[in-house]
């Protein structure tokens, strides 16, 4: 297959002409932030003048923004334009406190677009195909930014909106749907009504491409869908701030998320010393939008957890990539020195076949020392009495979490069932050492 | 106010002018059409070529299309252009059975959008509001439609969805929001909730612009929501197969909506006989797209119920104004040789004061005659046993549904609360006629 790019002269830029790109866009970037109430202050107080990065690195000399802040400077804080040239907000929902809101301007919005466009061409989307989008539209940016994505590519759109398993289904069947975007644990509850009514994704749609997001996610249940759809699942991260989906997206070797270089500068810091991590460690994600006019934010910390995967795409994508997102920063827990996230256990354990479905993570201070037990089901038909057998999955796992977060754990296998579950959100962290944080 | 308008060269046309537009539009519209299945099928058998029309009274000529030819060639059969150039479309719910389909490629998207801002516009609403879109998104045309065209406009837009009071009031208030658009029953109970926290809209919010439409309203109903908010209620009408909104809307001078005559054929007929209806009289509305090219419509019987307002508008625009729908055509009976609609009857009704909350129609034969008994509830406040008070309502109700429907109707004033309600959507005509049509 010919390499094909939607925007070749900016997706495939060289390091240097990519760096001074984004120093030539920061320092606009710098200036357009600087007509807002917030940065206009806080700049003026250090003395940050647009014009003072001369390399890109120098960005680390500028103050982080934080949720906080924008809570803080609710509703027109950050706001660069006057209210007049705004044509669109999305804002966090709830009916109390401040919430989150982002201002677009029409520039923005087709900007937004047109990232959006660039991510579903990198997934191998064409304009050939006819894409659904499943997910809620309104204030909630899957919709909308999805929506004007799938129009700029060109493909045609169905805007579905979420929920109706069987309208779903009937909509996938009576246009030919080639490629839809979910949330990955709705994908599985479709799949029970696609069972339901006898019919199977494989046989019975056209579908041949998912795009899934807005959840973290592992690359088990990513390999799950693919073999429950008969598809290849594209991984689509985005946020709010930093518009909503079209951040960063998987190109067709599904090898990581390249993230737009030319539209944001990326920075990966450990959420404690917040110094910079080499590329390849793990720590919180740091954004700077480099192409938005209403409401430019620097180094802006999403709490995101992932890393920067070193070397090169085959794809010819010169924007680096970043790997899965494994958590948020608030999850994160030290242990004999390692910064270790909760969906780091889950990603080795979900590889594992004989591993049941529930795991907990205790943190216990054992004869003076901090030790990480990580109790784990095995699955109910798997175990029976074989003493060796246990042992051997225990080090098993034992190993393969060692190597994925340095830090040794002591494994306790236990019955399928076993561990209680919690309503809502799952707990997978206990703290219960001398000095814990957690609690 | 100086007159000021979105597009002054189409809005203002004389009425020669326009007419020749669309007579160029109407044999293009033609060409384009017979590309599709199913009018290049019809028009090849009926011999009509592009080029025909050289007045565009010869529309008269050309078959009607229904909602059952849409349905009977579902979903491609009216697709005028290769799928690849569409890039959206809208479908009606339902998960059983055909459902009707619009397909749209750039053009139509970027023509409705503009239409829509248009409408906007002439409604008085400009870059400087803040626009809350309070209506379901995806496959319903009111959100995307109102979106895209609250962009095109350059107002601020908060695409707010349906739904969860509270937070529309939030939202309101947050971000200032000066109009906003929703179905006129929703604003009822938006209002109740208002109440329930202690709120006044008039107070409370900078509500100055309501935008009302989707579902069949009084003028009564307009001027209560006008009363509740503070505000100037715009009527908008519009239907899928037509786009969505953005057809026909109220310009300031709230006397009827402008149907944008340089997009639409209009036509009023008689819904029995076919024929056209002159000026001033009702009948069923019938459109034909001008300005869409993926699926272009001639002669679509809408079912839709309304009348050309005559005379010309004061705001300087040309476009002829259709009524507020009074039903449609499926609900239509006749009655002593008059076409009447259940939404005339309850326009007359509304608009006198003692008049209860609930009424029924019942056609029946009487002595060998047809007669159109109408059972009207008086408010539970009103009716003292004063026979003579009685009498003197229903001889001004007699009057005025005569004067309205030119029927004389036999009304009987009932107590509150003595008509069944019925579950779901109100039935409000019986047919209990010798030759009834409606049984």
């Amino acid at each position: 297959m010919a390499i094909e790019f939607w925007q070749e002269e900016f997706e495939t830029l060289g390091k240097k002409d990519l760096q001074k790109l984004q120093v030539d866009r920061l320092n606009k970037t710098i200036e357009s932030a600087c007509r807002s109430p917030f940065y206009g202050n806080l700049y003026s107080k250090k003395n940050i003048k647009p014009g003072a990065i001369k390399a890109i690195s120098q960005i680390a000399e500028l103050p982080f923004t934080t949720k906080q802040d924008l809570r803080e400077n609710f509703p027109y804080g950050f706001l660069s334009l006057p209210k007049k040239d705004i044509i669109r907000l999305h804002s966090s929902s709830g009916t109390t406190g401040n919430p989150t809101v982002i201002f677009h301007n029409r520039h923005d919005l087709k900007s937004w677009a047109n990232l959006m466009a660039r991510s579903l061409f990198c997934a191998g989307i064409r304009d050939t195909d006819v894409f659904q989008n499943i997910c809620g539209y309104g204030l909630f940016t899957g919709g909308l930014g999805f929506q004007y994505g799938i129009e700029t590519l060109g493909a045609l759109s169905i805007p579905a909106g979420a929920g109706n398993s069987l309208r779903q289904i009937k909509l996938m069947r009576d246009y030919g749907t080639t490629a839809a975007h979910a949330i990955p644990s709705y994908l599985g509850r479709l799949y029970e009504v696609f069972e339901a009514e006898g019919l199977d994704p494989k046989r019975d749609t056209q579908l041949k491409t998912l795009v899934i997001g807005a959840e973290p996610h592992t690359d088990a249940q990513r390999k799950r869908i693919e073999e429950m759809y008969g598809v290849r699942a594209f991984n689509s991260f985005g946020l709010s701030e930093m518009n909503g989906p079209g951040v960063a997206f998987e190109c067709t070797h599904q090898n990581g998320l390249h993230i737009w270089e030319d539209s944001y500068v990326v920075e990966i810091i450990d959420p404690e010393t917040l110094q910079p991590v080499p590329d390849g460690e793990y720590g919180e994600l740091v954004m700077t939008t480099l192409d938005r006019e209403a409401m430019p934010l620097i180094r802006y910390r999403t709490r995101d957890i992932t890393r920067i995967i070193p070397g090169e795409c085959e794809c010819g994508r010169t924007h680096r990539r970043i790997d899965r997102i494994t958590g948020r920063s608030d999850d994160m827990f030290i242990i004999k020195g390692c910064n270790v996230f909760p969906m780091q256990i889950e990603g080795v354990l979900m590889k594992i076949p004989e591993v049941g479905s529930d795991y907990m993570i205790h943190l216990e201070t054992m004869n003076g020392a901090d030790e990480m037990v990580v109790e784990v089901e095995v699955k109910s038909d798997w175990f029976q009495g074989d003493i060796k057998r246990l042992n051997s999955l225990s080090n098993t796992i034992t190993r393969q979490i060692r190597d994925e977060v340095l830090a040794k754990p002591i494994v306790k296998l236990v019955e399928a069932g076993s561990i209680p579950k919690s309503e809502g959100k799952a707990i997978r962290v206990t703290d219960n050492r001398k000095n814990g944080l957690l609690n």
